[in-house]
């Protein structure tokens, strides 16, 4: 028997799990049951549940109601240990990653999930003038730049009398720039308008910029559709086939055309993590490395990519970088490790050749306070858009959303917010600058000082 | 009769209110009801609950469950109007506030609540390497490099078996030191000891070192000396005496001494807003302006200082610096403001004669999870310690607290956090250094990439 193999010194297999999203994580859950010990690494203490990242962004809930830290989600498997680093190299043959502190670690089966990031094709000056969405701070930042420019118009508009127009720009038509575009334009029409003397919030104009000929590229063609109906209604602009040429301080390109934007966001591209091409495997174009079925580089049979930075096709199709298939490739590969370990303890290869498959249970994404589009895939077929859609959308977030405590704040967040239109967490931390808008006091002091009373007096 | 005046176009008064602080709030609410119009303006769209300012650097509450955008608070007041701006001028003479944005703003009445901050004694660079707790940016700090220095120890401990010692140095014994000391104790001893593998949360040092022979000056000798057994009980320790002569990454010197400290946090001084200053009228050596029973300075019955910012004497006692007399200061002033309009408008002199009156409720302070120290003053007298004082801070702040909803949500995230001692807000966003922190990986990568077995071995 094979017992004493398992039990012996060297039997123990160590796992070594980069990155701490859903893939990540999802594999240290599943890992846990197994004989291994297991290092999660991250950057972050915490793991973010992206899919309701614009929601902090756009002042709805706080940080801390979508982040947990990764220790507390798994603290208590003794088996697991949690690390706040960072991957900077490879050894392959020795089955070694060097840290950024100058650690090595050793494993015997490494998991890579540290997924992917926006793409600024190659113009990274944009990032500074267009932030993305992918981490708690850039949340936060979004947050900021968004309620600043109503804040700034109000300012302006009390000392001179005018303001430049309240735009909010979106570059990119996927479900991130679509949920983006939705909520700031609810955020204007509905939650601030009681707010201001001055500006009628309302007036904001929200323009999603889709270089490609479709909205939400993923979705059938009559959902596509749908979602461009719901976003017009609300007051969204649509245009597709606008590539987006330059981002200036307080304007965005499209050809030859300039479109005022009074805050820009980006929701557009995709770019692996740089660990794929640390590997030394081969990637994609956007850096994800190719895999086979087994979620393994070629020749490595240890080595498993997960989440957003496998490039996995199944059926000659690329499965998508979103969470669900994230989860699922992480539970997948630690059930392979599972596997291949006791294979190596008792020459059992039960289950070795069943290859990752991805259950697809559909896709959504929200359209502002009550509209959304799903193409529900099970547990039956439909594909709804709407308030019904909405409603689906917020039971399958919140009952995926990490954390017990997380679940109920969350959901009573939500249900206060939505039945009293209530204020959210509207907080501006950090500068009060925004890129590219200009203080235009509308006149000179001396003449500002003869019209004081106009200044002081609000419209009661 | 005189109501043609009051109705008249040019009757209706302005009042200016300078802050968004407690006393601000409170001075916007009561003139609300007054004929005049308000202008609010403040540096930040928020206003802070100070009070529990400690709870956010040290991870139990979300920044947004304990501020509010000021714009929501006075919504439904349509004579008052909030401006996101600065003032950094005076012209008295002329009755015109200056702000940074170059507008100037006629006033009748001008409420100056700006308050105070903490002071470093003229060694402004110890602010980076001391941060203290007066905003939301200041408290998501401090909780950055607590929960920093964890996870950097745990990280060091795991790679070269050693970790610089965990001190806590909170320089200042006031209330503010206190609760953190007390927190980061709770939090190290209560909260983490699950989630590391390497490191005994529990072993961090917290000290308090107190310039002055006592510690919370201001409360009577019996409660300072509960106080300081509290903490000792919690494992606090408490130096009184203790002038800090120098800050430096990684220690503090007291006179000779040198006292190691992973974190150092600053909870001593006070410094009054520059205003003050500005007014060109008297201040005391903090810069607090020296004002009369009607809280006005010398030759301005139009003006009030109010709060943090006003020196106010009664009995020979000045009023101290917190939340209470500067809510009860706001109110007067408008309430003064309203007596003052009445008598320009129709001769009477009602009330005019009445000075401010510090109705002293009691002081309390809490010292970690289920202790505290109150002096009670009202609706009877008491001096309460340990679980009873808990209690009674928890009500008085959640009943104090800005906004239903956020009472609703501090409340059960706080009995969530208590029954469970679960995970809080304990999010890590921003910058992964820490001053004085040196990263020492235990030997060189040859030697420890020799037996990394034990570096990748977590203690299962």
């Amino acid at each position: 028997m094979g017992v004493a193999a398992v039990t012996g010194v060297n039997a123990r297999k160590r796992v070594l799990i980069l990155g701490g999203g859903f893939a990540g994580l999802f594999a240290a859950e599943e890992a846990a049951r197994l004989p291994v010990d297991i290092t999660l690494i991250d950057r972050k203490n915490h793991h973010t549940f992206q899919p309701l990242l614009y929601q902090v962004a756009l002042a709805v809930l706080s940080p801390a109601e979508i982040a947990q830290p990764i220790r507390s989600v798994l603290h208590d498997h003794p088996n697991i240990e949690v690390l706040m680093d960072e991957a900077v190299g490879f050894d392959l043959a020795q089955r070694r990653v060097e840290l950024k502190t100058g650690t090595r670690l050793d494993y015997d089966y490494l998991i890579v999930a540290t997924g992917a990031t926006h793409s600024y094709f190659g113009r990274d000056e944009w990032a500074k003038l267009a932030p993305g969405l992918k981490s708690i701070e850039d949340a936060i930042e979004i947050r900021r730049r968004v309620l600043l420019a109503f804040e700034l118009a109000e300012r302006q508009m009390q000392e001179s009398g005018t303001h430049p127009p309240l735009n909010f720009i979106v570059v990119g038509g996927g479900p991130t720039g679509v949920e983006l575009a939705g909520a700031i334009m609810d955020i204007a029409k509905l939650y601030m308008t009681k707010d201001f003397r001055h500006i009628d919030p309302s007036t904001a104009k929200v323009e999603i910029l889709e270089g490609s000929p479709y909205l939400l590229g993923a979705y059938p063609p009559d959902l596509q559709k749908k979602a461009v109906e719901q976003l017009n209604a609300l007051g969204v602009e649509v245009r597709t086939g606008a590539q987006v040429t330059d981002v200036q301080p307080g304007y965005v390109m499209v050809g030859n055309e300039r479109i005022d934007a009074a805050v820009t966001l980006w929701a557009a591209g995709v770019e692996a993590s740089p660990l794929g091409k640390l590997l030394g495997v081969p990637t994609d174009r956007r850096g994800c490395v190719i895999v086979d079925q087994f979620l393994n580089p070629p020749g490595h049979p240890e080595i498993f990519i997960c989440g957003d930075l496998a490039h996995v096709e199944e059926n000659g199709k690329q499965v998508p970088g979103v969470a669900q298939p994230a989860m699922q490739m992480g539970t997948y590969a630690a059930k392979r490790i599972g596997r291949l370990v006791t294979r190596d303890a008792r020459g059992d290869s039960v289950g070795l050749n069943q290859p990752f498959h991805y259950f697809d249970k559909g896709d959504m994404a929200t359209i502002g306070r009550k509209a959304a589009v799903a193409r529900i895939k099970w547990p039956f077929h439909a594909d709804w858009s709407g308030f019904p859609a909405w409603i689906t959308w917020l039971f399958v977030h919140v009952f995926f959303l990490i954390g017990f405590r997380n679940r109920l704040t969350v959901f009573s967040q939500w249900a206060w917010t939505y039945l009293t239109l209530s204020d959210g967490a509207r907080l501006i931390t950090g500068s009060q600058e925004l890129p590219g808008w200009e203080e235009k006091p509308g006149s000179d002091q001396g003449s500002s000082a003869q019209k004081p009373a106009d200044i002081a007096v609000p419209k009661a």
